[in-house]
């Protein structure tokens, strides 16, 4: 399961041109089976009732369980607060192997919500429990987000996000004066930092890279997004650190990981969902290149799938995002209300791109738009048409028979 | 073809939202195969280089020729002023019926790219023609848009646009003191002015139905988008005057008269362009309500053509918008820099849109996004993936054997 964090049409065909030019092609276009996804969530106190404007956490809750939840929650019910049972946690149960990869921090929503359930999304470490005591684990809850990943004994886990994994677990908690890194490597995983620890990474225990402090590094630079509009501009390419692994280097090992024949050869099979984070965060704050790099970054990832569903053509790949977001295509010389920039394209003409739904630059909201969903491989046929991101969970549990 | 001018993914999950519900479904939504359509045009003096922000001329001179254009042209080369064949001329030159039906002026650049060739889409009436001078029938050219309507021989045409075709043809040209609705009457057109006169029309000879002066009118009003933003709102329904048929009374007419049988009981077939303008124009002048009815216009035509599909199968129908729009779904409570409004949908729940492309409320944009495209019947699952709206061309072609 490839995500494109706020990776609407509109992100995607601003990529294109600038990458690749307007009849140009990328990764992302090439997945062959295609359909619409809605994304709404429900409110916290009346769950029939639609909220058109979700965040990563009920969209992420959407997939990871059939379920529809509210803004904020991870994979638990609305007003109830209940434990709702993910995907991968079905496949983990059933002896799949599973792995869960992001550019932002593990305990970031998206991740999250494939592997923790608690009922808000800002308890990412066992020092962010303010909102949510109930979950704490002194109250018979499974306890913060970054507890929950060192106690799920995923097989592959990868992203940024090791200062909530490095937070001491307070006292009158199990684990107090431990950070959820030591009770993780205790359980028996192995615990890698950087780029060249991932390459090092052998199968047979489980891995969990934590590569930055907070969110991995944007790997495309440029200016921001300004009123009157910034550019035309090129963008700056390749500026990720040498000791952090791109989004397609993780997805890499991760498949050679979970694909590893195990004892007697064997190989169970897998799922894996891998996210490209940061179009969303770099979109919520007016950066045009920033945004279009971590496209291409999901794009080289996406290129690793298809090139890994080829060789093993029983393999479901989906594609999709989680919300649409603010970015939109303008005239060339357009006056907009909001902020914008001129890029100079792959086709050598300058696109304008507007963001017109926040008041300041730094302040640019997601939108409700359906947004594309694209799949290869069993079950994918039913993605075309138009379908709730409920259904995809249904359409990964027939493809893996959960 | 059914075609919603700006019916981008936005617009339609904010009709849907409005209309039926998040959970609900359109007879839009009910066309099975899906893709993506991008729609950029070119530049005019540049044809290798793309114009991200295409206007409704190139992108229905795409489909209707299979061939990009310039901003402004309707089925003419750019640069080099040349006609393009449109998908039309080919189906009635091989002996099909042909019908070219709109909410807006008939010679408006959507439905006149299906029949006409001309340098600038301004030019539709005889008094129109200053940017058009070698267009002129004086010049050797096919005249004013409403000229060419008028001598196409087109066996259903029905729209607004009635001024255009009661402009007196100036001295010097061919029919020097007509207009352009006599010459149609003399080379056998029957003409029909408002709802009656539609449903009194006979197959036999062809028909033009001209029901306004300019544009038809919309068929919803409410409140227009404002800063700060207007609503919470309930759009007033059923406001079209009783003598203006629907788009959708229009579909379901031109059906009927381009399917009846003909000498010998014969039914050559027919190619039938469908399109409710009014949602690119009343997104333009950011009035949500007016933008939805019309969505609710197509969409109700879009059910008279599933109908007849499912009763002649062998029918292709493609549904789909030429550009994507402003309009964008954001929080219910947000502020956004540019115009908004607040409506109270069939969920019972606010929904906010957000115009935020221009910086007055009458001054917003097309948007270069990629648009979904739909498809059932002959040739239909060509449209999934990503194509280019050049691509409608071949599909249908394929589909009719031209």
């Amino acid at each position: 399961l490839m995500i494109g964090d706020g990776l609407g049409d509109s992100e995607i065909t601003i990529a294109r041109n600038y990458a690749v030019g307007a009849s140009g092609r990328l990764n992302i276009d090439r997945v062959p089976l295609t359909g619409a996804v809605t994304t709404h969530s429900v409110e916290e106190d009346e769950p029939d009732t639609p909220n058109y404007l979700p965040d990563s956490a009920p969209t992420a809750t959407a997939w990871s369980t059939g379920a529809k939840t509210s803004n904020g929650r991870i994979s638990t019910t609305p007003g109830t607060d209940r434990d709702l049972t993910t995907l991968l946690e079905l496949a983990q149960a059933r002896g799949l192997r599973v792995g869960n990869v992001t550019t932002s921090e593990l305990t970031d929503a998206t991740p999250a919500a494939a592997m923790a359930h608690i009922s808000a999304r800002g308890c990412q470490g066992p020092l962010n429990m303010s909102a949510c005591a109930a979950d704490l684990k002194s109250a018979g809850g499974p306890g913060s987000i970054a507890e929950q990943a060192a106690d799920s004994g995923i097989d592959v886990l990868l992203g940024g996000g090791r200062a909530r994994f490095d937070q001491v677990i307070p006292p009158g908690q199990p684990n107090a004066g431990r950070t959820p890194l030591q009770t993780a490597d205790a359980q028996g995983y192995s615990v890698v930092t950087d780029a060249a620890g991932l390459q090092a990474a052998r199968p047979g225990t489980p891995l969990l890279g934590l590569f930055t402090a907070g969110n991995m590094s944007v790997d495309w630079t440029g200016l921001p997004a300004a009123r009157p509009a910034s550019g035309p501009q090129v963008c700056q390419e390749d500026q990720r650190p040498a000791d952090e692994p791109s989004l397609a280097d993780m997805t890499t090992r991760a498949l050679e990981l979970l694909q590893a024949p195990g004892r007697g050869g064997r190989k169970p099979g897998f799922f894996l969902q891998v996210e490209s984070a940061s179009i969303d965060k770099r979109n919520h704050v007016s950066q045009p290149c920033e945004q279009i790099g971590e496209t291409m970054q999901l794009d080289e990832a996406v290129g690793v799938a298809l090139d890994f569903a080829e060789a093993n053509p029983d393999t479901l790949v989906i594609l999709t995002g989680d919300h649409a977001h603010t970015s939109q295509i303008v005239g060339a010389d357009q006056e907009v209300p909001g902020f914008a920039s001129k890029l100079t394209t792959a086709d050598g003409a300058v696109m304008q791109v507007s963001y017109g739904t926040g008041t300041t630059p730094v302040g640019q909201s997601h939108t409700g738009s359906q947004i594309r969903v694209a799949a290869q491989g069993p079950q994918a046929a039913n993605v075309i048409g138009v379908i709730d991101q409920t259904d995809l969970f249904r359409i990964m549990r027939r493809a893996l028979r959960l």
